[in-house]
C-alpha cells in the first residue's frame, strides 16, 4: 500500500498535468481559450522572426511552437509559462552556428543543439540540481540580457533596412551598405515599428480611457504584430515589392506538420556544440524559472525547480525531434498569456493547436511576409530587455555587483555572447569568494569575575594573559579565508613574544573545509616549532564529528579541545 | 617629522633587506655561507635541467638563478625562500611555448612570459591583492601539482631513454621508439637515478647512524646531483659517448654573464601569451608564498603577502631583462637552504654569486653534460611532488574537496596543464557557491510568557499565530542562496492558507547583495498580490544603512522594519 502511495505521489510530482486536469472547470476554460488564441496570434510572427534571427528557416520557429509547449504542459509545474522559441536563445543559436565548420547544415546543427540542451537539462534534473540557477547572479543575468538585446537589434538592422550584409561586416562596409539600402523595405520596416510602438502603449491607454475593458484592450493591442504581418504581406503582394523591388521575404515554407527525426550529432559536431549547448541550457532554464516563479508567487502556487529541469529538458528534446529550434519560457509571451487570463497549461495546448493549423493551412501566405516586418517585431520585443535602470541601481547599491553587471555586458558586446557570459559568471564567483576572504575575528578577554568573554577592542577592563591568546572567528573556515586567518594568527603570535598558548574559539564556525584543515595542521606544527601550543574551544558538534580522526586531532596534542573559552583559561592560566 | 616617519616605515616595508642587513651578525654569516654553497651545488644542474624541461637553452635556467634571487633578497619578506627556476613553472612554460605560432623564437617568448608574469604580479601587488592566493584552494593546488609532476616525468622519459620523440607523439610511435633507444644514455640515466635515490634517503640515514652530524649529512647527500653531473660528464668525455654513440648532451653554452635586453612582446604575441602568463603568475605566487609562510612560521617571522607580490614580480622582471626564464620560490631548494642553516637572504646572494662564477668560468665543461643525467635529476626531484596521500585524506574528509582534487588532476593529465588548472579553479568556486546555497533557516515561535523566540522544530509548546510567520535566516543573503530562500518562503506561504504577515528575522544576516535585494523586491510585490505583507525585524546597522533608499524600502510599506521579533508580534498579533 505504501509503495502504491509513493508511486502515486511520484506520478503527481512528475506529471503536474494530472493535478490541474483533474480539477479543471468551465471557468478555467473561458480564460484559457482567450489566452490561448491571443498568445497564438502573437506567437506565429514571433516564431518565424526568432527562427530567422537564429539563421534558420522560419519553420524551425513554427515547429518549436507546436510539440514543445504541449510537452511542457504535461510535465511543467508552472500553470502559465508559455514555452517556445525565445529571442535570447535565438541569438545564442545564431552565434553557435556562426562558429560551425563549413559544410555543416545549420538546421541540423540547431536541432542537435536542442537535443543537447534537452539532454543536459534532463541529466541536471535527474541529479536534482535545480539550485543551479544560483550560479547565475542577478547582475550577471541583467548585464547579459541587456547586452544580448543590443546584439539582437544590431543583427536585425540589415533586415529592417533591406541591406544584405556579410556575416562578419566591418565599419568600412557601412558607406557601401547605405547606398544599397532598399527604400521599400525601409518604409515597410519603419511603418511596422511605428504601428507596433503605438499599439504597445499609447493605444492601450487610449482604449482604456474610452471605457474599453482591460482584457479587450489587451486583445486589441496584442494583435498588432499580426496586423503588421498581414498588412505588410498584403502590401508586398499588391505592389509586387518582392519581385519588382527586391524586398526580402520569408520565402517558401514546407506545408504541413513537422516530420520526426532523431538528430544525433557526430562526435566532432558534438564537441563543437557542447559549450554553446551548456550555456543555452543554463540561460534558458534560469530565464524560464525566474518568470515562472514570479507568476506562481502571485497566485500562491509553487514551482519545483528540479521538475522544471525535467520539463524544459523534455520540451527541448521534443523540439529537436520535431524539427524545432531550442525552446524556453519567453518573458513577454508568458506575460501576455497570463494577463489575457490563462489559468492552466490548457491555454498553451490551445496555442499549439492554432499554430499547427497555421502550419497546415497558411504556409503559402507566410511565404510573402517581408523580413523587414519581422525585424520590426523583434526589435520592438527585445528593446524592452535593455535595462539601464537595473545597472544604475546595482552600481549604487554595491560597487562590486555593479562592476560585475557592466563587465558582463561589455564582455557580451566585445567578446561575443558566450565569452561574455562565461566572463561574467567567473567574475561573479571570484567576487563572491573575495568578499568571503576577510571574515570577522576578535581577540577575546574575560569580563572580570565572570565566565563571559568579549572582544578586547569593544570592551575595556577585560582580563587578558601574556601567555594565552583567545581568538574567535565568526565564519566557515574555507579556502576563501585560510590565507587571511593564518596571516592574522601569525601576526598576533609575532607581536606577543611571551605567548605559549593560542586558543581558537570556534563557536561561530559552522564548517571547516579541507583547505582550512590542512592550514590548521600546518599551523599546529609551525606553532610548535615556535614553542606555542594550539588549542580549540567551543567546537560545534557537527564540526567536531568531521575533525575526529583527522591528522589535526593527532597533531594537536598536547593541545586540547576545550568545551569553552572559560575552561581553556582555567586550565592554562 | 610624521611624514618622515611614514616614509621610513614605507621604506622598511618595501625593502625588507634594510631590516636584516642592519641586524646582520657573524653567526648569521656562518649559516648563510654554508647554505649558500650547498644550494648553489644543487642549483646549477637543476637550473639547466629545468631550462631544458621548458624547451629552452640551458643558460635560460642559469641566468634565472643569478639576478632574480638577488632582487628577491632585497624586496622579499621571506628570509629563506630560494628563488629561481622551478619545475612546475618550467612545464607550464613548455606548454605555453608549444602553442606558439611557427616562426616565434621560444627563448624570446619565454623572456616575454617572464616579463608578463612580473608585470602582473607587480600590478596585483600595487592593488594589494595578496589574498589572491585564496582563489587557489588546497585540493586544486594539490591535484594540480601531482598531475603536473606526472606530466614532467613523462616529458623527461625520452631524454632518460635517449629517444628523440616528436612533440606530439602517439601511442603508435612507441614500438619504433623502443628499438631506437640509446643503451648508453639509458645506462647513464639509470645509474644517475640509482645514485640520486640512494643519496636521497638511505645515505643520510647511514651517515647519521655512523655519527656524522645532521649538517654534514645534508652536505654529503645534497651534493649528489653535482656528483651525478660531474661523473656522467667525465664518462661522456672519456668514452666519447656523445660523438661516437649519439648520447645527447647539453651542447655549447655562451660563456659569461647574461646580456641585458627588454623583451617587450608585440601585440599578437602578447595576446597569445597572456593566459599562460596569468596562470604561471598565480601558481608561482601561491607556491612561493605557501613555502615562505611555512618556514616563517617556524621562526616566528611573518610574510607580507602584498610585498611578496611586488618582490616576486620584481624578480621575474629581472629574469626577463637578464635572459632568464620565469622564476618562483622552489620547494625542495628552499628546504635545502633552510635545513643547511640559512638565516637570511644573504645565503641567496652567495648562491647567485657562485652560479655567476660557473657561468663565467665553467660553461665549456657544462656543454658535455648528458641530458639523461639532467632528466634523472628532474625525475627524482618532482617524483616527491606526487602526493596520493593528500588525495586520499581530502576524499575521506570531504567528498566535494576530494572530487575537486581528482578532477583537477585528471584535467591536467587529459586536457593539459592550463585547461586542467582552470577547470579545477572554476570547479572549486562552483563547489563553494554550491555549499553556500542552502543556508540554515528556522521558523520561530515565542516561548510562552517571554520575549524569546526559538526554532519551532527544536522546542515544543512555542506560541505561533496562523496569520503571522516568523522566519530567521543565519547567512549572508546573496545570489548563492536567493533561489533557495525564495523557494523556502513561498513553500511556507503556500502551506499556510490564512497567512497575512511574513516577518523576515535578520539578526543573523551580515549582508545582502544585489541579487538578494532584487529577490526581496520581487518577493514583496508577489506576496502583496497574494494578500501577504512582508516585514523585516532585527536588521543589523550596517545592513540597514545599505538598504535605506533602495526600492525595497519604498516597496515594503505597509510592511515595516521592526526592532525585534517581539515587537513585530506585539504589533501584528
Amino acid at each position: 500500500m505504501h509503495s502504491d502511495d509513493r508511486a502515486r505521489a511520484a506520478l503527481r510530482r512528475h506529471i503536474p498535468m494530472l493535478e490541474w486536469a483533474r480539477q479543471y472547470s468551465r471557468a478555467d476554460l473561458g480564460g484559457d481559450l482567450l489566452a490561448g488564441i491571443i498568445t497564438a496570434i502573437l506567437l506565429v510572427p514571433q516564431a518565424m522572426a526568432f527562427a530567422l534571427l537564429a539563421g534558420l528557416p522560419p519553420q524551425a520557429g513554427l515547429y518549436a511552437s507546436i510539440l514543445p509547449p504541449v510537452i511542457y504542459a504535461v510535465f511543467g509545474t508552472s500553470r502559465t509559462l508559455a514555452v517556445g522559441p525565445v529571442s535570447i536563445a535565438a541569438i545564442m543559436v545564431a552565434q553557435a552556428l556562426a562558429q560551425l565548420p563549413a559544410g555543416v547544415d545549420p538546421l541540423s546543427a540547431a536541432l542537435a543543439l536542442a537535443l543537447l540542451v534537452g539532454a543536459m537539462l534532463i541529466v541536471l534534473g535527474t541529479l536534482r540540481m535545480g539550485l543551479l540557477a544560483n550560479f547565475l547572479s542577478h547582475p550577471v543575468l541583467s548585464g547579459f540580457t541587456s547586452a544580448a538585446a543590443v546584439v539582437i537589434i544590431a543583427a536585425q538592422l540589415p533586415s529592417l533596412l533591406g541591406v544584405t550584409m556579410p556575416r562578419a561586416w566591418r565599419p568600412a562596409d557601412v558607406p557601401a551598405s547605405v547606398t544599397a539600402l532598399n527604400p521599400y523595405a525601409l518604409a515597410l520596416g519603419a511603418a511596422a515599428i511605428a504601428l507596433l510602438w503605438f499599439a504597445a502603449s499609447p493605444l492601450e491607454r487610449t482604449l482604456r480611457r474610452f471605457g474599453v475593458g482591460a482584457k479587450s484592450a489587451v486583445i486589441a493591442t496584442k494583435t498588432a504584430p499580426l496586423i503588421v504581418v498581414l498588412a505588410s504581406t498584403v502590401a508586398v503582394a499588391a505592389l509586387d515589392l518582392d519581385m519588382a523591388h527586391g524586398v526580402a521575404v520569408v520565402g517558401v515554407l514546407p506545408a504541413g506538420l513537422p516530420e520526426f527525426s532523431f538528430p544525433l550529432p557526430g562526435w566532432e559536431l558534438l564537441r563543437t556544440l557542447l559549450p554553446a549547448a551548456a550555456l543555452i541550457a543554463i540561460v534558458n532554464y534560469v530565464e524560464s524559472v525566474s518568470i515562472a516563479k514570479t507568476l506562481a508567487n502571485r497566485r500562491r502556487q509553487t514551482i519545483d525547480p528540479n521538475q522544471e529541469l525535467l520539463a524544459l529538458g523534455a520540451a527541448n528534446l521534443s523540439a529537436a525531434i520535431s524539427g524545432g529550434m531550442p525552446v524556453a519560457g519567453g518573458f513577454s509571451r508568458t506575460m501576455v498569456n497570463f494577463n489575457a487570463g490563462a489559468r492552466t497549461q490548457a491555454a498553451a495546448v490551445i496555442t499549439a493547436l492554432l499554430v499547427a493549423m497555421v502550419a497546415l493551412l497558411f504556409t503559402p501566405l507566410l511565404a510573402h511576409v517581408p523580413k523587414a516586418a519581422l525585424a520590426a517585431i523583434i526589435i520592438l520585443a527585445v528593446s524592452r530587455l535593455i535595462d539601464l535602470r537595473t545597472a544604475l541601481h546595482a552600481w549604487r547599491y554595491d560597487r562590486v555587483d555593479g562592476a560585475v553587471l557592466v563587465t558582463t555586458a561589455l564582455g557580451v558586446l566585445l567578446l561575443g555572447i558566450e565569452s561574455g557570459l562565461v566572463a561574467g559568471l567567473v567574475l561573479s564567483l571570484l567576487a563572491y569568494v573575495w568578499r568571503a576572504s576577510r571574515p570577522h575575528f576578535a581577540v577575546l578577554g574575560r569580563v572580570p569575575g565572570s565566565e563571559h568573554f568579549r572582544n578586547v577592542l569593544r570592551y575595556t577592563n577585560l582580563e587578558t594573559w601574556p601567555h594565552i591568546l583567545l581568538l574567535r572567528v565568526d565564519e566557515h573556515l574555507s579556502f576563501a579565508n585560510t590565507a587571511y586567518l593564518e596571516q592574522v594568527m601569525m601576526q598576533q603570535v609575532a607581536e606577543k613574544g611571551r605567548l605559549k598558548h593560542l586558543v581558537l574559539v570556534c563557536g561561530g564556525i559552522n564548517g571547516v573545509d579541507f583547505s582550512a584543515l590542512e592550514m590548521l595542521v600546518k599551523l599546529t606544527s609551525s606553532l610548535r616549532d615556535a614553542g606555542i601550543t594550539l588549542h580549540l574551544a567551543e567546537v560545534k558538534g557537527p564540526v567536531m564529528d568531521r575533525l575526529r580522526g583527522t591528522a589535526l586531532m593527532r597533531m594537536l596534542a598536547p593541545g586540547r579541545v576545550f568545551l569553552s573559552a572559560h575552561e581553556a583559561v582555567e586550565m592554562l592560566a
